[in-house]
């Protein structure tokens, strides 16, 4: 599918899409790029197998490459376009992982004045808890959902690459407008980040007062997971698609009150439909979660 | 331990109560106690062999035992109470499994007067997904918390008995004032399920009209476990410790307004230090859950 693909930032996504591509021989030289303080995992990279070579050099990263997957955290695109800007090349596609997808848009249009034509924005909904290189798997993307947000301008043929190259690395692959993206992602995984860590940096103080998490159980660890999350990356997305998370979070506030309001009048009918209304809606989820 | 105990409601807890008392030695007898629409419940826990025998009528069920264990959901313990009042022995110890323990108390006072002093009321913080006595375990109390909240008048004998006998079903016992307990249950327990079962209300009616659960993911998954809980033991235990709930609501809400107030004046560096201790709170309360 490409001769040469560039990776920039070979971390556990970046080093997933370098095997999964390798595996399902979709290049023929996968060349690694990160910074002086990078070298290490870079070196390692190599070392697995996972990448053919890397440089510190990214004029030298990008040369004569196909296609160029920046795997870069969210904070970093802006400084990323601008490295690139000088070396841009008509000839190849370029693709990102970002979590928040209006920033990318913004960052471009700020770098380049106008989103480029062979860009072509993605964002794999898949994770683990884990990262680096070391972490990386071959199935990271198998069966997992994946959004490209092409820009109006966006040219038809490097979507189309874009689109079937994601899907060979096993996603599944919906095209959507930058802003229901990050609309959509604001609500099933920046909202309940938000609220895992604001309930375990409430309870946390109470903890240090009077030890109440000796008496917490499994449920308390299965909702609390998320806020295990690395702060320094959801810092940056939730400080990139604020605008979508701050009306969520006034609305959930009005959730709240409304369930404080139910107690309050002892209103028992009402507060059985909400958790009955909810439970249903899980399992609406929970049915298509494992149809994927 | 004891000749003939009786657990009135044998489903998952009380089925277990039954299973682990057996294999433990600590009965010669058990004795089942339901309504009549039980029946075919206590009917397939005789035939599991899990309670020696079952009546429907209460008299019989408490006739000669030295031991009642109230494994009914946390709404129905006045009643309960209630029918048990003209039964009650002094020869005989009580106690019972609610998630609320304040209301076990008033209910106790107002159907007694004041709290007998052979009643121990007990929490074992320990469940699963599956309800019935066809989900029940010999090992659901095994190295899990249970907490006993015995009243000032209790008989120091009736408390020593009851939690050699959790400890003997395997649960660490904590004592702890009928307050403290509904106060740090609310935090760890019943505000997160109030959460989950908000946040996915208020998502559920967003994904009726813009198909945004097909988009979560493992996160979501694990954040929303809690919100598929039985809605009307949750509806009760919610109305029961409703108290101690809706400040921690209050609190919450003004959590999110810190956050919010964050997002809103690009406080990324207060963002992350809040993310940040959140992490460290949520590692510090998996240290304790896997070192118990």
């Amino acid at each position: 599918m490409f001769n040469r693909l560039c990776i920039i930032g070979v971390g556990l996504i970046g080093g997933s899409i370098a095997r999964a591509a390798r595996q399902q021989g979709l290049c023929n030289n996968i060349v690694g790029y990160g910074r002086k303080l990078d070298e290490q995992n870079l070196k390692t990279a190599k070392s697995l197998g996972v990448i053919d070579d890397y440089t510190l050099e990214l004029d030298k990263a990008v040369q004569d490459v196909d296609c160029v997957v920046i795997a870069t955290p969210v904070a970093s695109i802006e400084s990323i376009f601008t490295q690139l800007k000088p070396l841009w090349s008509n000839d190849a596609i370029y693709t990102d992982v970002g979590s928040t997808k209006g920033s990318v848009i913004a960052a471009a249009q700020k770098v380049f004045g106008v989103v480029p034509d062979n860009l072509v924005p993605a964002h794999p909904i898949a994770g683990a808890e884990n990262s680096g290189v070391t972490a990386s798997v071959d199935d990271l993307f198998l069966n997992k959902r994946l959004i490209i947000t092409p820009a109006d301008n966006a040219s038809p043929e490097a979507v189309q690459k874009i689109q079937v190259f994601w899907e060979r690395l096993g996603s599944l692959v919906s095209v959507m407008d930058v802003q229901h993206h990050d609309s959509v992602l604001a609500a099933t995984s920046h909202l309940p980040h938000i609220l895992a860590f604001a309930l375990v940096d409430m309870l946390g103080h109470k903890d240090e007062q009077s030890e109440i998490f000796q008496y917490a159980a499994g449920g308390f660890k299965d909702f609390t997971r998320i806020a295990s999350s690395d702060p320094t990356m959801w810092k940056d997305i939730c400080a990139a698609n604020k605008d979508e998370i701050i009306p969520l979070i006034e609305q959930l506030k009005g959730e709240l009150d409304k369930i404080q309001r139910l107690l309050e009048t002892n209103d028992s009918q009402q507060l059985f439909e909400t958790f009955t209304y909810a439970k249903n809606a899980r399992q609406r989820f929970l049915d298509q979660f494992y149809n994927n």
